[in-house]
């Protein structure tokens, strides 16, 4: 029976890997850094071969029980063609053809996708999302970015770019963005962002959230107001999506989101104040399930559901 | 065979009902006053069986060649219980169930439905939507609203409030809106923001969209301003909506799209500069292809979409 999936998260600093079971739990994992393949995507598509089948025989597993591998990458992926686009913090990979050169090598059905919209996937299979049939899963971190499921299904848009949530102004006139844009969502929340509010409120160069997490949970009033006012931008950020897609979930994934108690009742209290009545009732927000391992196991998503 | 539909269209100041062949087009239509029946929804029932028994005899078909009525009303509709909610501006009507009520009296099944979503339906199926997969359907007027076309679907959300695009916020301080947020896209694009606008730039109370597009036709160099301004405006609010949800096509209706040649150019063009290039690169502006009847046309699309 082919019921387990190789999963593979290409992330800018690290590979992660895993053999995925049906029940979505990882048997293996392993994972290497990025940077010695990312310059030429032939090394890279090389080292994830030899990994996948390795990976493979350490779970105890035949080729024959693989349904496909499912690889996640952070960014522009054409998930129909199976062609990487453009990956803005990987060089090297315009317009790779992924899926057809793996699958010459590996001899088993490959699928792309961009990464947060794999994450998306496992929340909802398994996840925090288990059950619902319309929500938005955030994920902040250095970028902002979301995936969609509605009507039950991932909406992905006509180019498959669906979800740039990170994207989407809280200004006309704001930040300037590297999206070419400006007041993005990204410019308030981003890791930028808020390490920057972060130094500006402590009145001290370089603080990070993390030390303003540690700061917090001693009490300490400067870093309470932090998380106050990211929250209260992050709450801003999500009323328009809100009131224009009336989900009653918001899945908050990414580094970020490990600081619930000091940022979800705000980000609720605000979204509530400010969207209108009906849509702000009745939503709930939710921390996102998997850390490490959610690209792997949304990649078992990915793959079942592309075959089913 | 029942393939034919009586399409009935609420709105504030004007019911307009009419019987619709399988191809979209209104057979016969007849409309009458809103104000007399607003204050007493049982009233208004009354009068619409009747109407709908009379247009049934006058497009010379049989009670057994009608598939359906489907109803239209401009405000909060239950679609899946059949109940009116809330109409903003129809007093005396509150949680009434309008589809067993009329289904009782006049024996025929009946679907109610939001209006903006209505219209969406027809611009899909008959309209400048057809063959999309995915389409905002924005309308312009006194409220702000959208329709989306998801996966090849209506997306209504949780509680059938999904589209609300004139409440996504286009600052994080702005006007106060109606709805209890604040910096609305309604409170800009909207049409009594639109009138102060006019009369703001022609330093003359009382101005109109009417007004101003009869002063640009002459080539008033105000009046062009002004269309310029309203442009940047909506293409401004949009930029969220086209990099969140990725379609290829944005149908604009409402009274304003009238003046389609001094809005869509800009429109596209302020897209095109904030958006993320390759979100902004491939989509269109298409101006709503169906004005009095949408309503009419889309009850149509909503009761065989719903007996499918």
């Amino acid at each position: 029976m082919k019921q387990y999936v190789v999963g593979v998260d290409v992330g800018g600093t690290n590979i992660k890997l895993g053999v995925v079971n049906p029940a979505g739990k990882v048997l293996v994992r392993t994972s290497f850094a990025t940077k010695p393949f990312a310059s030429h995507h032939s090394h890279l598509i090389t080292a994830l071969a030899r990994e996948i089948e390795a990976s493979i025989i350490t779970a105890g597993l035949h080729r024959r029980q693989i349904a496909g591998i499912g690889i996640g990458l952070p960014g522009l992926v054409d998930y129909e063609k199976g062609v990487v686009r453009f990956l803005p913090n990987i060089p090297g990979w315009r317009n790779v053809h992924l899926k057809s050169i793996l699958e010459k090598k590996i001899k088993l059905p490959v699928f792309v996708d961009n990464d947060v919209k794999i994450i998306t996937l496992a929340e909802f299979k398994f996840g925090a999302g288990r059950g619902a049939r319309n929500f938005v899963c955030l994920t902040l971190g250095t970028g902002v970015g979301a995936g969609l499921i509605l009507n039950g299904q991932l909406y992905r848009g006509e180019d498959n770019a669906a979800g740039e949530l990170g994207h989407m102004p809280l200004n006309e006139h704001g930040p300037k963005c590297n999206c070419g844009g400006e007041g993005c969502f990204e410019t308030y929340v981003g890791n930028r962002s808020l390490f920057a509010l972060a130094s500006q409120i402590m009145k001290k160069p370089g603080m990070t959230t993390q030390d303003m997490f540690a700061l917090a949970k001693k009490g300490n009033k400067k870093a309470l107001l932090f998380w106050k006012t990211a929250a209260q931008r992050i709450g801003n950020g999500l009323v328009g999506i809100v009131n224009l897609l009336n989900p009653h979930l918001i899945i908050i994934g990414g580094g970020v989101s490990n600081n619930e108690r000091f940022l979800f009742k705000t980000i609720a209290q605000t979204i509530r104040r400010r969207a209108m009545s009906l849509q702000g009732k009745a939503f709930k927000i939710k921390r996102a399930q998997f850390k490490d391992d959610a690209g792997i196991i949304g990649a078992y998503v990915l793959v079942t559901n592309a075959q089913r």
